[in-house]
């Protein structure tokens, strides 16, 4: 199978924690993703289908069609879509820099974890607005992994964290791409450009926080390690020490907060090109 | 007149500084902090007043007791009050690791942006629980310089929010205590302690928000050049770069996050010390 490559892997696990993820951040991340009953949405990088299935929930009126470059990650999001029982989701395979379709065909674009991965984040949205008719919005979350802010705060547990940054960097992707949403949608050519940053926060007075940084973020940090040691980023003892700190960060004296972006776009009637 | 040592020194550029911060960040930050009509309300640490007016706004019927160790400090917060025409606030000279007031003699407590400065706040804390009523409140807001995210990112920019930091830290205090709060009141004995934290975002899709960041932030930064230059933390050319990187967040395409953490203990009825 024609495989492209991906930082955190397609094993079984991280399947379980993107939709583990997705569960966890849909009120955070998607509450306020809505979409009108007759709209036509593409949702571009759908993956395993972990918001998929978020976003049909939210919209039970409005039609999807997802799209991602991975066959394999497909299949494992129709299968889920269609479990939960959602019928106005289209899976295609395709991807944001060669994308099927005719221009001005879609009422919203949805994207999410996707621009953080590719090399050319402004291409790819560009060739979003082209397929977006006039007056339709592109919604775009990210996270930003030099927002993790945690106590107590150690530099062991800050390099393994660069070493995850590090190596997306070296696949070309962005993994500090949070903050810069508004400038690569303006530059992109969408207008009315709103970012809005979403916040978790974690610590001992709530235990389900606190899963939720060992499941998501600890764990996909965790997912580089053998990569990372290979590559000379980082020696197996820091490593071993950066993890453990982590770690430490959810005890009963620890906190942790991470920060997604939210930003939404509009394409105008006049298109700036 | 007797003074303590204060980082951000008390000029009266800096007087506005801290006004022009809270009036601000009011919602934000006290939008949630009301006081039940007959309560009386301890601020422990003051200053020139700033928060001082929002929270008497916002609780006109609870009386507030405000002390601050800089009778410099105080008249300044009393001639502010006074000129907001609130009537129920008591100024008074003290400081909180010697306390003017006899046992459980307050309602609720609140303190601003005061144990960032503290060698021990968790001391000050205890004793904050002691003139505190069984049942009675705390609320502690702070902020933490390590949460400071930007975009275009710069080491520069980063060294010279350390120099701030460090010199904080040489004074006694402690810039990135925000993410702390959890552990600082459960240690001095508070219960169910809860912490929220309020981010501030600002780009220039919002330009209400990009002076924030100029007019609190970068000028509180700037503040401490002279001090970074002459003891050697910094050279003089570096210091001008990181200034002029922490502008650039503020151009087109920048983009800056900051977070304050809002956190509420209470006194049990059986305390633990």
């Amino acid at each position: 199978m024609d495989e492209s490559p991906y930082i955190h892997g397609r094993s079984e696990q991280e399947t379980d924690r993107l939709h583990y993820q997705a569960s966890r951040l849909a009120d955070l991340l998607h509450r306020d993703t809505r979409y009108p009953p007759g709209s036509r949405v593409l949702e571009a990088g759908c993956g395993v289908g972990a918001q998929t299935v978020i976003l049909a929930g939210n919209s039970p009126g409005a039609t999807f069609v997802s799209i991602d470059i991975s066959p394999e990650s497909l299949a494992l999001a129709e299968q889920r879509v269609r479990a939960e029982g959602h019928r106005r989701v289209t899976f295609r395979q395709g991807d944001v820099f060669h994308l099927p379709f005719s221009e001005a065909s879609f009422d919203h674009v949805f994207v999410c974890f996707l621009l953080e991965h590719l090399p050319d984040p402004v291409l790819a949205l560009r060739n979003l607005l082209g397929v977006l008719k006039p007056g339709g919005s592109i919604t775009v979350i990210e996270g930003d992994h030099g927002s993790a802010l945690f106590y107590p705060d150690s530099p062991d547990a800050r390099r393994v964290i660069e070493c995850l940054v590090g190596l997306q960097r070296q696949m070309g992707g962005n993994a500090l791409i949070g903050r810069e949403l508004r400038h690569l949608l303006a530059d992109a050519g969408f207008e009315g450009v709103n970012v809005s940053p979403r916040q978790v926060y974690a610590d001992a007075g709530n235990p389900q926080s606190i899963e939720g940084v060992k499941q998501i973020f600890i764990a996909m940090v965790a997912g580089v390690r053998e990569e990372a040691v290979r590559t000379g980023l980082i020696d197996a003892d820091t490593w071993e020490r950066g993890i453990r700190d982590l770690h430490r960060t959810t005890g009963q004296d620890g906190s942790f907060c991470y920060t997604f972006f939210r930003a939404v776009g509009v394409k105008g009637n006049q298109e700036r090109r």
